[in-house]
Parts: C-alpha cells; structure tokens; sequence
C-alpha cells in the first residue's frame, strides 16, 4: 500500500455496541484511523474515546439528519482532519438504518421520509463522496483496490413482508443502489459490497429491549456485532481476482 | 359485483400515449369511469377527452408533484366526484415513474429528490389512499377482490446497472412496496400486483426519441403499451383461488 | 390462424383432476385437439373419454416412465395420430412432477432418480420435441407465436427448505430449463413459460389427503386446477410485444 | 478442536489446477489431511503426491463415475484410510462440474446423463455420506461447526441462458441442494455454503483453450483458483453467530 494512512469512514453507529462500532473497532486493530459520522453526538463521543483509548486514531463527525447537505459537510470535516497528504480514504462503511415495521396503514408520511432519507438521500450523497475520493486513490497492489465501499442489508434486502413496507423500500433500494455501484465502478478497481444481515444481531439496544439473556448469550441464535465487522475485514481483504458483491449472514440455528 | 360503478384510478399517463393511457382505454371499454392523476396538464385534458369522446366517463386529476399532499388532495377531489353512494373505485395503477441514466457521480440530489417522490414518497400515499378505500368495498363474487392495485416495474425493479443506481433504486423500492403490500392485503382479498416491463416501449415520447419506424413496427421488438394494458385487464379478471403477484412481460426477440 | 388444427400436448395428467387435466379441457374448448402423455393408464382413459363425450378431440398416449426413449415414442406415436398435414402442435404443457419430501438423509437413491427422471430427462425429452416441431410451425398472425411452451413450477422452485431438496432440485432444474428455453427460442418466435404455483392445489388426491371440505370449500386458500388453466390460456394468448416468461400464482389469502 | 486430525474431502480436481486442487493445497496449510475424489487417476495422483511433497498427508481416491455406487465406496475407502479414532471429517467440497454449452437441440440424451450425474446423483450421494460424518462430530468451540460442506456454483447457478439449458439445469438443481441442507442443517451447526463463481478461472485447461497470456496475467478479469480457495477457507473460519450461505465471486473488472 502506498505510505499514506488508510482511513475507514462509518456512517451509523447507533449506540455505538453495534455493527457500526464492531467494525470501526476491528479496522481500527488493522491499522485504520476512524471517521465516525452518525446522528447522536453521546455515542459518538463515547465510541471515540474508547477508539483513542485503545490507540487508534478516530474522530466523529456528528450530523442532525442524513440530508445530502449534511453528509457533504461532514466529509468536508473528515478531509480537513484527515488531510489527503497524509491519509487516504480506504474503507467506507455504510451502516445507517431505521426500522419502521409496522401495517402500512399506520404508516405515516414521516415514516416515510425518514426511511428514504437513511436509505436513499444519505446513501448517495455518501456513495458520492466516498466513491469520489477513491477514484484519486493509488490501487493497493496486496488486493487490487482502491478501495472498499460496504452497505449493510438486512432480510428487508431482498423480501418484503407483512409489516415490512417500509423498511423493505428503503432496503431494496439500497442494495439496487450497491448492486449498480459495484457493476459501475468495479472496472475501476473500487469494491463495493452488500451484506445481508438476516437474523437479530445483539447490540444494546436489542438486548435491552429483550431482556432475555438466554438469547444473547446463545450465540447459535443471534448474529454479534463482532462476526459481521469480522466479515467486512474479510470483503476488504479480497484481491482483485474474486471479489464478493453480496453475501448472507445469519446464525447457525436461524430459520429462513 | 355491487350495483355500484367501477373506477379505475390511474397515476402516471406521461403524454397519454403509453401504458396509463392503454390502461384508462382498456378498462373504460370494460364499464369504468376513470380517474386520472398526473402532472402535465395538457395531456391529461386530451386524454380525458378522448376517453369522454369514446363514450367513458372520465375525469383528469392534476397534480404539481407526487408529494403525498398532492396525491391526497387529488384522491379527496376523485371521492367528490365519484361519490361512494354511486361509484367505488375497484382497480387502481400506478405508473407514474421519471427515468434517470448517469453514472453515479453525475447523478445530483435532485435527481434523487424526483426518483424517491415518484416512486416511494407518491406510491406510498397512493397505495395509502386507494387501500383505504378497498377496504371499505364488497368482495366481487366473480373474482374475490375488494379491489385490485397494479404497479409498473421495470427491468430495472430486478437489477441495478452500471448507469441506473438512482432509477433502480427507486424501482427496487417500488417492487419491494408491492410486495409486501400483496403479502399484507391478499388476505383482505384485495389483490396486488407487479409487472416488470423488460423492453423499450412504443410510446409517442420512445417514437419520437428513436425516430426509428423500424422499430416501431416491428411488434417483436418493443412493447405496445395495449399489450401490457391486456396483461393488466387479465390480472383483474383472476380469481381469488390464482392471483399473480408478478409477471414480466417483453418482446418476442428481446434480448435478455 | 393456418388451416392446420392447432394441437395440445400434455405430459403430466395425474389422476386426471389436477392441473394437466384442467389445461386440456380448457384448451379443448378453444379448439384444440389434445394429446395426452402420463403414466398411469386408467386416469388417461377416463380423461381422454370425458374429453371425447365433450365433443373435443383427444387421444391418450401412455408412458411406462418420463425417460428419454418413452417421451421420444409417444411423440411418434402422436405425429401418427395427428398427422402434420391436418394438425400442427401448438401448445404444449409440462406438468409432470413428482413429490418427495423427505429429511435429506432419509432420501434414496430412488428418490432422486424419480425427482431427475421426471424434471430433468423427461423435460428436456419433452421439450425436444416440442420445439423440434414448433420450429416448423407457420407464426400465427394473432399472437406472433409458432407455439407455447409452458412448464409447471412450483414454490420449491426458486427457494429450497428442510424438507425438499430432492424435490427443490428437480423444480430448480426445471426453471433453468424454461428460462433457457425462453431466452434461445423468443427470436424464433416461439413462447416458453413458467408458472410457479405457490400454495396447495385442489385435486381429488389432495382432498382425499385432507379429508377436509372446508379447506376444499374455500377458494381463498387453496388453488383450484381451473383457475391455473385459465392462466395457461391466458399465457398462450399474449400477443408477441408483451410476453410474460414467468408469472407466480397463489391464493388469495395465502401466507408467503 | 478435539484431538481428532481434520479431514477435507474435495470431490472434483479436474486437471488439478483448478479450484479443488487450490482448496486442497489451502486447507493442507491449514493442517487438514486431504481426501481427494475424482475422475481421472492421473491428475489425482500428481495432486496427492504434491501435497504430500510439501508435508501434507493426502489421499486420492479415485472413481469411475459419480453415480451413488462410486461415491458410496469411495467413502468407505476414506473412512477406512482416516480411521474415526484419529481423524474426522471437518471439512468438504463439492467441486465437480461438467460443462454443456450447446443449442438445446443439439443436446444429446447423454449430455443430460452427465450433466445429472455430476450434479445432482453425485452430490446428493456425497453430501449424504459428509452429513452422516458431520453428525458425529463435536461441535468445534472455536466456530461453532460440526463440519462444513461447500458446494461451488457458477453463473448458470442462478441465470439459465441461451447455450445453458443443460449446464444450467445442473447447477440450478446444486444450487437448490445446498440451500435446502444449510436450511436443514444449521440446527444441527452443520454450516453448508454456495459460492457463485461469476467469471473464467484460470486454470491450466482455461490456459490452453484461450493461449491468451494477457488473459491470464491480468487478475483483474479472470478468477484465480487460489483466491477461490481463499474464500473457502474463510468460510470454514466464521464463527456460529454470522455464517454465509452464499456469495458471489468475481474479477474486479467483470461485466455483469
């Protein structure tokens, strides 16, 4: 690789013990510096201090909505502290989400709106700036890339449901969106991948709202953060010659 | 069926030379009055018109966008004018859609913007509106619908491409939309439907693009918007015992 | 249409209540004149006699087994019946299957050769012949078609589950062939259809299995043979600018 | 682990340049002894005699077709040479393929013979023989596996085309066979997987048939069987909580 710092850039990090965190976590050991973009300033905070505790170099990015505008702006921040003399941008982690699982007539126009906004309008305008700064980056002549773009996916992917209209939508076009990205930009030597998320992962919003630590701790029947950012370092890892677009992740005794 | 009249609600007819206009036609010959919601003015008058000259009852709707104010204002006008006392609206399509082709980073937020209203924002108060009012019909005897809702895919509702990230997002939201609403409603006995249209379709607007009569009439090679109003009129006549979620539908040669 | 009789060959006929059945006397009463091709000669008779005393055409040509050599010889033997110079096949249907499910270690050797026999070698037997024939076929000016090709598919063919990979694999197999088919022979003018049957049929043998007049009764949760024919003349109506190659039929109130 | 040595079994090493012999090479590194099944002694032998040149303990065991009979034995021939007090089986590959691309009327009765043997006789035979070992083994603390039984796909995997029918078929019916086991038997922590190879390996046969050592040189659009083991190999190392059932593999430059 070339002498310039790699960075990996995360967008949603929820309370910080999820996906999101996992990951930034796991690149962090490999050598990374972390941006962490998200909603929700007290988790950023805490998700970076415990990066820079643990000897990494991390810096979060707040942002009030995944509004094209915002998502813009806090790139303008990551490429100020993390200057292209010094670092480049390697990895992209786009992880934000929000669940609304309910019958469609209770939809609301908000539910809607806040739907689109975290899987389309935060996506491209992440995409846009992510996939602009790879483009001016040397190939890494260990796996071929100039860089990695990942989306996190869900069962929502790829099946809508019965209360699922929603989410589903904002999932769908997610992963059309990945799906198009990593036709477009794979002849460039960029990597952009999709991982379907397919079962409960235990985060601590989801073990809180359980309150069931049988199925936390039986790691047979609920995803951990840590196995999937384990798969992303994996997608990373990937050399040119056999790249995955998409791929399934569910516990052992998950039923589907 | 009920002694009340049948209306079909139609969003989306473009210049009125394609497949929404195809549909109004078709199911006007079948006894329905016609509601017509789409922007663009003019065509929406010439078609409501034709439909009038034809001997159907129609009624053209227009709308300044597909925000959901606006496809819920137009639904109160179409409830004022096709009274439940005397009307029930029985099927309804949307294909309204915008086409969008660039590569990714020249695709800007308002691309986005009119790609997410008129195939999420749009399509989730339409189905909201013409949902609504299903539920309030009578099951038909002759094929056990309270009411039928069509949408109008593309190939690119099943496959993102190297220049069609923000349409196939929006389709694949779309898609993802009717299915979970075909999950939700079937056992209302209200049917939904999707029909992916994989190939060029001979409309006034692709005539005028291609300048090709070549291509127009050669039936084996483009889709006549009456063909795909035939599969429509077909899906509405199923009976509850066999209803199709979703078909495709293109030419004889097409290459695919 | 030329002056030739148009013919329907199916394959696949069961006890005679089922699918094959429902789509020759469908098919018979547009006209056409019907081969039959099965296993089991009491029910072919007695299918083929109930044909006749409608006063349609019909002949039965059973099979010791879906091998190669059996479908090769009923074909000659139908070419006798039907000669080329009075009557051109038109239609043909694939409705042979065979059910096995099983926990996968319970599964013999014999159940796979049934499950490959009846949905590998007898499909491509059958449609080898079919096509071999379709291919000499004038286009019909109605529809733009030589013929139609349609292949029964079921749930097990797009997902495979606890109980059903012999059964998924021979469905699966199934549905590549008719995609294949549809892809290589639509520039000839010739129509390759699938339908994935999604739910439980209503058949004298799945009556019996049940024993339970209600869910008989209730047209809303299961198929009934009728409604499926009535989509296999749907299929083989469709004019040549908008062909469906795949269409998923279920019940109403079916959960999927 | 517990004291037992691994066992992989690859069944399909073609000329031994290609994805079985990579894995093999792979999981030798990894400590696995080698059980190698496949048509064509002379490949087999070379191949046993590399591994064990480099350390490795291998075996080949050769057959003359993959009917059930042939694979049944060739068990028993394993199991006699790794006896179950020392050995287990860990690990499995279903690697064997054979190639059609004909137009379908110019597909012989025994090309449908092979194209079923080797994927669907063959590897239902073999994924009975590996499941009925796998359940015998303890559960391996440190991934939560039994045992993992990889199948490798192909395009036609999942996209019939039109010189396919034949080799689609097959994989198609692969494909269904693997999903139904991960199904079944991730309850049992038996972890089955699929891998979508999207592309041209470079294998010795690949090499010859094109004589393009540009094609060969450039990773960027031809799959190394090396980079195919490699995931393979990261299969066999993800953890109970987030297992893959499928992904697809490609070169960075693919059109697809």
């Amino acid at each position: 690789m070339s002498s310039l710092k790699p960075v990996l850039v995360v967008a949603g990090i929820g309370a910080g013990g999820g996906t999101g965190g996992a990951t930034a976590r796991a690149f962090a050991k490999l050598g990374y510096s972390i941006a962490l973009i998200a909603r929700g300033t007290d988790s950023l905070k805490s998700l970076e201090k415990e990066l820079q505790n643990s000897g990494a170099e991390a810096t979060s990015f707040p942002i009030p909505s995944y509004e094209h505008s915002s998502i813009k702006s806090a790139f303008e921040s990551i490429r100020a502290r993390y200057s292209s003399t010094q670092y480049s941008i390697r990895a992209a982690l786009y992880n934000a989400g929000h669940g609304v699982w309910k019958p469609f007539l209770d939809i609301t126009p908000e539910d809607v709106k806040i739907i689109t906004e975290t899987n389309i309008e935060g996506s491209f305008a992440f995409a846009h700036e992510v996939l602009s700064d790879f483009k001016q980056n040397e190939i890494d002549t260990t796996n071929g890339k100039r860089g990695i773009l990942i989306f996190t996916g869900a069962t929502a992917s790829i099946r809508g449901n019965t209360t699922t209209s929603a989410f589903a939508a904002g999932k769908f076009a997610l992963r059309a969106l990945s799906q198009s990205l990593a036709k477009e930009f794979g002849k460039q030597n960029i990597h952009v991948a999709h991982a379907i998320v397919d079962g409960g992962i235990s985060t601590p919003l989801s073990r809180s709202r359980r309150n069931n630590s049988e199925w936390d701790q039986n790691e047979d029947i609920r995803l951990s953060p840590e196995a999937i950012a384990s798969s992303y370092v994996y997608l990373a890892s990937q050399e040119r010659s056999a790249w995955t677009w998409e791929l399934d992740l569910r516990p052992a005794h998950e039923k589907w």
